[in-house]
């Protein structure tokens, strides 16, 4: 029996994990949508020849509709989280889980409520393939305790409304819960530096920035963030162990000769360079859903991660680290 | 509506097969399994919770079926795929197709008959995402013509009753497809040379070897069969072009330093090196015979991969080059 | 006619030194050694058939000597500096300059009385081919404006005595004058970040550090100073510039296959990675000195990395970014 | 004291020699020059400020000259290297050493009767650092005995009159020595398959082929040697051992990233390929003349070169291997 699927805002993002459902993933089936936007639902219903339901209340109460996609837009999250999570349905919500800690917390609240982990944030990293072997192998023992880690997080360019609040809390984003994730501990301060800025690009923004942060045994973690790069969406990260590096390949699948040398290419976007990671990604969350596992971040990691972000913006316009405040674990997330 | 599949000899790579259908595959579900060997049905029909049926004639004529795999060993394909073409289903076949030329060519007169190409053979190397982009590359012109292809095949070792047909049959047999696709034109020769002799293997076999073979516009291709490496399956391929080269990369996710310096693990099997290969195969088929569609090789390049390897066999005991022999391609494979 | 070269303080590298000029350099010859300790300078002058001097001041003095090369220990090149500037006498002297800036100012002093340049400073990272080509496609424009400038310096191990100041003077010394260089503008401020310690070493020292730099322009730097990694002496350098990256090979002759997977080794300390660079330092010192010319890193560059060295030395003890202080450059340095 | 050398014949690769000699090599010096162009004497004497001397024999004669470097057109090699050994003086001679098996075997009698190994021949891979490497690796007996080699020389283009005997003896001549010095065995046959044409350059040159040799103990070698590929100078070689392979790696200073992705230039052409294995040839050819020593390849190894050369040319009209025809080894080569 496949999961049915009931998916809330489906714009670009939603609508890729549709797509995956239908073609490339086992055990899920979509059984309907709903949208703030009417016509919306109209297209994306018809598109997939599912129901379209008026609201995501009714989609969440639906009796044909097994668990919850949330692609809907960052600040409208909060209020449809908690319907399913009442509702005891598996919800895979795309990140920011909520925009501010304080969402995260009442969420945090209703899942404790619930008394099981219902709810899986779509920081799809965890699932690629290279990060995964860099995680196993730190995670072996083999080459020690990891003490330093650095990361790039390089794209083509932004368009003009990217403010550099957004280089925290959409770009850094994801490094500060993949680096959560890596070393199984929580990041305790963040600091901003601001290196030399590119000419490339708009006048108003600062770019790049070198984002530093610490985990509470003092391994030191740096981002940097450079949005303007005019050429390729280039992630790298790099474990320095007491015994051993770990870097992320290019993971390319060909490698030229030509006029200019060597090389091999790189990709330009998220969707190509973690194609496989949202394939995964999905699967895995599908398969856990149908047997009433859970996978992936939790709300506990939503909320972490927002926590981090608060810190990071606050740094922006900060000389020296700021702390990250947060509450104690819930036991719900040990 | 998920495509019903029918299993006709679910061994090791059935299974693989099946397992990835259960649970990284969209769009098809198992609908039953045979063998000749009784025990073996009833093993894997109660580990699927599938019906076992007590031949592979009543699988594949029943109407609780839709498409066909075969994966039993290679002398007993023929009757099977046969079947299905009259009963009208599409069916998967491992490689190799049929283990002479002849029953190749008998299967051709089926299909021929049906009208229509039911068949797909499963050569996996065509749905490997570092092929394909090679392919794509050439295809596109951008580095002229292709002069000379490079072939690396190497395995850490081989069990005591592989024979050095099998270095044709079984090995090369993948270079010889692979070829024929990315160049999309027929072998003409093939010969055999005998380097040096590795120690580190059976006193009876001519380890390693180099196929060299030419195709019908004058491509030169070497294929180093080395199945007895010690260390790594170690899959290569340079296309040398008129403008620039093409190689496959080793895809490694990580890169690590140690005392060694600084090095990326090897694949040790197919399985790992292909896995995302025989994911995409199998994905590919399923939708496509759930849309009527073929994809992948063809009954014909079956037949032509039997005739390359029967020219190949000959080749071990012949100094210098042997012709390759097969009839003129039937119009339903142009 | 062979420029005539006269050593003072011919230890290791000294003796290194001396056996290049013999063996692999054109243009130059040893005339004479002297030493603070006589035995060494018996052992020498014996082993290389030269003169062996009584002092320092003798040996500068010889007019059977054009050229001095100074390798004693730091604190003593002062003196043995302003006298060969004095005699008019092209000077080598290794690094560092002085211990402190202030005994660089007055060798700044006493070249300015000689009214030019007379000294090159042992930085040999300035002769490596691949911080060349990374400095002459910086300077060519072609990837518009460098922002960031990530560094690694990491050995292997350090002997016992090793201290955290020494982090900076020894080791990040290196980094420091290779930057000044690479980016041809003064560096302003240094922090110093304290990552997570390796179990793998002496319990007194704080190892790896981060070292911040920032640029007069505003470029920003890290440098990780990891001594004791266990594995390699792995020197890294990415220039992340306005619309591309650059960074050194790790410039192995060979790639190998074995259990491992693919791997090249890498160097085991700074004679193995920068042979090449010391050759080509010496060589060029040599041919410039012969024909009256200055090469290298001047006294200003050898006062600047004694001012930055301060500023870092300080940062160590600092939260937070410590100014470098240093006068007004010269006009003879300009 | 200086080793003086004179020089017969300092065209391109002459002056090359001569500035190395100037400028980054210890321990010769340049005593007189001669050419059967007189006025090339004359530009070549004024620029080095030497004496030019009337004829090869008079420079050979002169008790100014110590030593012999001959660069003068291949087919007026014999009566000056002839000369030279009756001189008792050491003499490097550029390659190839005679145009004909016959005139080197001449050389060998000249040789054996002055009863020392006195011809060095400018076969410059055998001193370049990467060949060298491999070759130590092997020698070391750490990955089991070599049972393959495949070789790769790709030039950008080649001039108009380059014809398709120049592949072998110009080209390919440079795989045939270091083979024989790598494996420390003779190449007994060659063979030469005739792969698709390049489009890009002369209709009457078969551009690439594929040179196939076999060594006395089977090792079995491809050459592909592809002159006219429009893009770069790449020189690869990976031998094929029992327990692991080692290549050449690109040797390349610097990665780059940018619009194209990540890629390294590769070489345009032997002079920066070899740059390093020229400079190290000449410094070590002086370095044992003055000493009285030998180092390099010897009349034997011009001599069987010319040998396997002559069986090539043949192989390029016959259908399968030519064996190559060689006396036996004298005494004073092994």
């Amino acid at each position: 029996m496949a999961l049915r699927i009931g998916m809330i805002g489906p714009g670009g993002m939603g609508q890729a994990h549709l797509d995956r459902i239908r073609t490339v993933i086992a055990g899920g089936e979509i059984a309907g949508v709903s949208d703030i936007a009417a016509d919306n639902v109209a297209t994306v219903s018809e598109k997939y020849g599912v129901t379209g339901f008026a609201s995501s209340e009714e989609l969440i109460a639906s009796p044909e509709v097994d668990a919850i996609m949330i692609c809907s837009h960052g600040p409208g999250h909060e209020p449809d989280v908690i319907a399913a999570i009442e509702a005891g349905k598996p919800v895979f919500c795309e990140k920011p889980l909520t925009p501010t800690a304080d969402a995260a917390l009442r969420i945090m609240e209703a899942e404790q409520k619930a008394g099981r982990r219902l709810v899986t944030v779509g920081f799809m990293r965890r699932f690629d393939r290279s990060y995964r072997e860099m995680k196993a192998l730190l995670d072996s023992g083999e080459v020690g305790e990891t003490l330093i880690v650095h990361n790039r997080h390089r794209n083509p360019t932004v368009p003009a409304h990217y403010t550099w609040d957004m280089a925290i809390n959409d770009t850094a984003i994801h490094e500060i819960d993949t680096m959560r994730w890596l070393l199984e501990e929580e990041i305790v301060s963040v600091r901003v530096d601001k290196p030399k800025k590119t000419s490339h690009r708009f006048e108003h923004l600062q770019d790049p920035l070198m984002v530093i942060m610490q985990s509470e045994s003092g391994v030191w973690i740096d981002d940097e963030v450079f949005v303007n790069n005019q050429h390729s969406y280039d992630i790298q990260c790099e474990a320095v162990a007491e015994l051993g590096t770990i870097r992320l390949s290019d993971q390319h699948a060909i490698e030229r000769t030509g006029t200019l040398g060597r090389f091999n290419t790189l990709t330009m976007d998220h969707n190509q360079r973690f194609y496989g990671a949202f394939v995964t990604e999905v699967q895995e969350w599908i398969t856990a859903a149908a047997r009433g596992e859970h996978t992936g971040s939790t709300t506990w990691d939503g909320y972490a991660a927002a926590c981090v972000c608060d810190a990071g913006v606050r740094a922006l316009e900060t000389d020296g680290p700021v702390a990250v405040e947060m509450i104690d674990k819930p036991a719900l997330y040990s």
